[in-house]
C-alpha cells in the first residue's frame, strides 16, 4: 500500500518501537528473560493490593442499574475532552493541599499516557512557527516559517521522545559535564551536571528557535535528578526566552516521589508539570496528568478531541479515592519509593561485586527505576553489547538511543552506556547482572 | 505562549470539540438536558449488568500477590504497542469462526478508540506522499510531493473526522442523491444513495490525488446502511485505483450490530475495518480495533509506540472474555440491536405527532443511534436552530459539521438538517422532541 509522507516514518522500526517490542515478546515468551530491558515498574505487592482493592471496591459499590455507579459511569459515558472531571477536580484539591499552587480546574488535563502527552506539547512548541514581524507601520509582514526545537538542557534523555514530531525530529541537546562523584562514600560513580555556558551560548535560544525546554526529573534514563538550583536556572532562561519549562515528573514528586536527593517540585504559569500514573504501578490504565497553564490545558484538551475523541477513564476511576485520601503519597513514600532505594542498594552492591576490577561507573543513583552504567573505552558499541546480552536472555537498552538531537556518531560517550532497569525481582537482578558481568568482562579481557 | 502552526489549529474551537463540550457540561450539570445531541451508547441495564459481572468476575479471580492476576495484569503491564495480545487472539478467533477471512495476529491491532484509529489512517493515506517517479534509465527521478485526500463517497458523514489531518484537511466528498423512500410504509423519509456517476467522475481520483476511500456503515449522522451492492462497488473502485477501502464500523456488525437492513460484511486485504467497543456500551474505555493487512497493522502498532506507547489494555481485559464466548455478539443481537430498534419506532412516532403538517423529513432509519432530520426550507440555517434549542434545553447537533470536503456555504441541504440521538430515555426523548417540535413550528408558522 501507498504511505503518506508522515506514514513512511511509521514503516520503518523506531528505537522505542523495538524496545517495546522486546519487552512485549519477553512477557509473552515462554523462555526464561531477564527482563532489564523494559520501563514496567516492579509488581509491589502491598501497591497492588491496594489497586486490587480500590478496583474491587469500584466494582461491589456498583449496580447495574443504576447507571451512576462509579464502575459504570467510567466504563459506559466518555468525558469531557479534558478527561474525567471528578478526577480533575480530585487532584486540584491534591496539588492544593501539598503545594502552593493555587490550581483550578482549568490548569489539569488528562491524556492516555504521559508518552501521549509529550506526542501533544512536543508538537505544539516545537516543528513549524508563523513567524508575524510587524513592519515600520505596524502592520504585520507575510508570515515567515521558523522551524523551533524542543530544547533538552542535559542529554541523554528520555528514549520515548525522540520520533513524536509529527514531521522530522525538532530536538536541540546539550551534552553534559561529567562529574565523578562518591556514592554512599564509594568510589565508582558519576553525575551529569547541565553545561549552562553551553546552554546559554547556544545559538538556537538566542536567535528564537528554541520552542520549549524539556527535562525528566529524575531523568530517564540515568537516575540523575537535577538540583533546585540546576531547576531555578532553567526555570530563569525560558522565562527570558519567553518559552515554556515541560517537566517530565514520570518518577518524581509527589507521586510515585522515587527520588533519593534532596529536591522540591515548584509550578507556575510559564512551567508545563507532566505526571503519570505509570510508575506507582499503572501503566497498562495509560493515565497521563498536565498541570499547565489554561491556554495549554485548552489546546490539550482540542488535541484529546481530535486524537482520542476523550481519554480513557478506568485510570482515573481507580486513582481517585486514592488522591482524594492522599493514599497515592503514602504507598510512593511507604512503599514505592522505600522498595527502589532497596534495588538500588542491590543493584550497586551486585555491579560492584561482577566488575570490581573493570572500568564500570555507575551514574550515581539518585531517583527513578533505571541504572545507567557507562563501560569507558568498551571494545564494542553498546547496541553490539545489547545484542549479545539479548542472545544470553538478558535485555538491556543500548544507549545510543538516547540521545534525541545529539549527532552520536561523533560522541563514543553515547555509544559506551546501557539502561538497566532495577524494577525486577532479587533473582533477575541477579541473573542479569551475572551476564552483564560476564560478557563485559570477557569483552575488556580480550581486549587486553 | 507560542505555538507551533501545528498547535494553532487547536486554539480554535473545531465543530467536535464544541459537541464533546456540550456533552460533558451536560452530563455534569444539574440542569436537566435533553440531552440527543452526543454520541453516548445508551444505558441498557441488561448489557451493563453483563460488564459489571464481567468487572467483578476479573477483580474477584485476581490476587494481588499473584501478578498473573487479570485485573492486576491490564492495570500493571503494558502490552506490545499492538495491543493486548490476548484480546486479538481472542479477536482473531471471533472473526474466523463467523467469517472466512482466515485471519492472524498479524492482522489485529488495537487503538484508544475508534478516533484514535482514523487519526492514524486519515494520516497514513491522506495528506503529501512523495511521488517518486522512474526516468527512461529506470533511476528513480527528484521526489516531487503529491497532495491526497480521503475520498468519502457519500457526504454527510461523520463530524468527527473533520479535524484529524495533521496539517490542514485532506478531504474530497461525493454529494449524495437524495431519494424519497417510504419507511414501514409509511411517507416522509428520504435514503442518500452513492452517486457513482460523480465519484468516477471525479478528477482527484483518476488524477491520483485520492489516498484512501472511506465511509462510516451505519453512517453517523444518518443512520443510512449502505447497500452490499454500494459497498462492493466502492471496494472494486479501491481496488481499481490501488487504494484502501477504510470502512467505520462503529454501529455495524457482528457488533454492535445497529443494523436493520439486510446488509452483510466482507473484508479483504484492501479493506480496513474499524471497530469499537463504545457502542455497544463501552465509551469511557476507549478501545478501538482494526482489521487490515499486516503492512498497516505494523504501521499503526508503530504509531500506537509513538503516540501513545502502547493503547490501554483495560477494555480488552473486560471485552476478552465476552469476545471469546460469543456473548458479545449475543448481547448485540439480543439486547442492543431491538433497544435502538425500539427507540427508532417511538421517535418516528413522536416526531410525526410533532411536525406531521410540517415540511419534516426523516432520514431512513437504518441502523446507527441516530436520526438525522431534513428541515426542508426552513427559514435559518440548523445553526441557529441548534442555538435555539439549547436555549430551551435541548442539543442537537446541527449538520453543517457533518460535511467534511464538501464548500457547506453553496449547499442549502448541509444547513436544512440535524443529528438526533436516539439513545437518550422515553422521557427524554419525549420531551426533547416536544422542544424540536414547537421551535421548528414556530420557524414555519412566523415564514408563512
Amino acid at each position: 500500500m501507498k504511505f503518506s509522507k508522515f506514514g513512511q516514518k511509521f514503516i520503518q522500526p523506531t528505537g522505542i518501537s523495538q524496545l517495546m517490542d522486546d519487552l512485549g515478546d519477553a512477557l509473552k515468551s515462554d523462555q526464561p528473560v531477564n527482563m532489564l530491558g523494559g520501563g514496567n515498574p516492579a509488581k509491589i505487592a502491598a501497591v497492588n493490593e491496594v489497586f486490587l482493592q480500590t478496583y474491587q471496591a469500584l466494582g461491589n459499590d456498583s449496580n447495574a442499574s443504576d447507571p451512576d455507579s462509579s464502575a459504570i459511569i467510567s466504563m459506559a459515558n466518555y468525558s469531557n475532552p479534558q478527561g474525567d472531571a471528578e478526577f480533575i477536580d480530585a487532584l486540584v484539591g491534591f496539588f492544593n493541599r501539598h503545594y502552593d499552587w493555587n490550581l483550578s480546574a482549568e490548569n489539569i488535563a488528562l491524556t492516555n499516557g504521559s508518552q501521549n502527552a509529550f506526542f501533544f506539547l512536543f508538537n505544539l512548541f516545537g516543528g513549524a512557527f508563523s513567524d508575524n514581524k510587524l513592519d515600520e507601520h505596524g502592520q504585520e509582514k507575510k508570515s515567515q516559517s521558523v522551524d523551533k526545537s524542543i530544547l533538552l538542557p542535559l542529554a541523554p534523555e528520555y528514549i520515548g521522545y525522540s520520533d513524536v514530531h509529527i514531521d522530522g525530529q525538532h530536538f536541540t541537546a546539550v551534552l553534559p559535564h561529567i562529574d565523578e562523584v562518591t556514592h554512599d562514600g564509594e568510589e565508582g560513580f558519576f553525575k551529569y551536571r547541565v553545561d549552562f555556558e553551553a546552554l546559554e551560548n547556544l545559538p538556537a535560544l538566542k536567535e528564537g528557535r528554541i520552542g520549549a525546554i524539556c527535562c525528566s526529573r529524575p531523568t530517564n534514563p540515568t537516575g540523575n535528578v537535577l538540583t533546585d538550583d540546576e531547576m531555578a536556572h532553567l526555570a530563569e532562561i525560558a522565562r527570558r526566552y519567553d518559552v515554556p519549562l515541560i517537566i517530565d515528573n514520570a518518577y518524581g514528586m509527589p507521586f510515585p516521589n522515587i527520588i533519593y536527593s534532596d529536591a522540591h517540585l515548584t509550578w507556575d504559569d510559564n512551567t508545563i508539570l507532566c505526571f503519570s500514573l505509570s510508575k506507582i504501578g499503572l501503566p497498562g490504565v495509560r493515565t497521563g496528568i498536565i498541570v499547565a497553564d489554561p491556554e495549554v490545558i485548552a489546546a490539550v484538551s482540542a488535541m484529546n478531541a481530535v486524537v482520542n475523541l476523550a481519554p480513557t477513564r478506568f485510570g482515573a476511576a481507580i486513582a481517585k479515592p486514592l488522591v482524594q485520601n492522599d493514599r497515592i503519597k503514602q504507598l510512593s513514600d511507604n512503599d514505592i519509593k522505600p522498595f527502589y532505594q532497596q534495588q538500588a542498594t542491590l543493584a550497586v552492591r551486585l555491579l560492584k561485586e561482577a566488575l570490581s576490577d573493570y572500568p564500570l561507573m555507575i551514574h550515581k543513583p539518585e531517583g527513578a527505576i533505571f541504572f545507567w552504567l557507562w563501560f569507558k573505552d568498551l571494545p564494542i558499541t553498546t547496541l553490539e553489547l545489547y545484542e549479545r546480552l539479548k542472545e544470553k536472555g538478558t535485555l538491556v537498552v543500548p544507549s545510543q538511543f538516547f540521545f534525541p538531537g545529539v549527532d552520536v556518531d561523533n560522541y563514543r560517550h553515547a555509544h559506551e552506556c546501557i539502561r538497566m532497569s532495577i524494577a525486577a525481582d532479587e533473582q533477575t537482578l541477579t541473573d542479569g547482572i551475572a551476564v552483564i558481568g560476564e560478557v563485559v568482562r570477557e569483552l575488556y579481557d580480550k581486549a587486553k
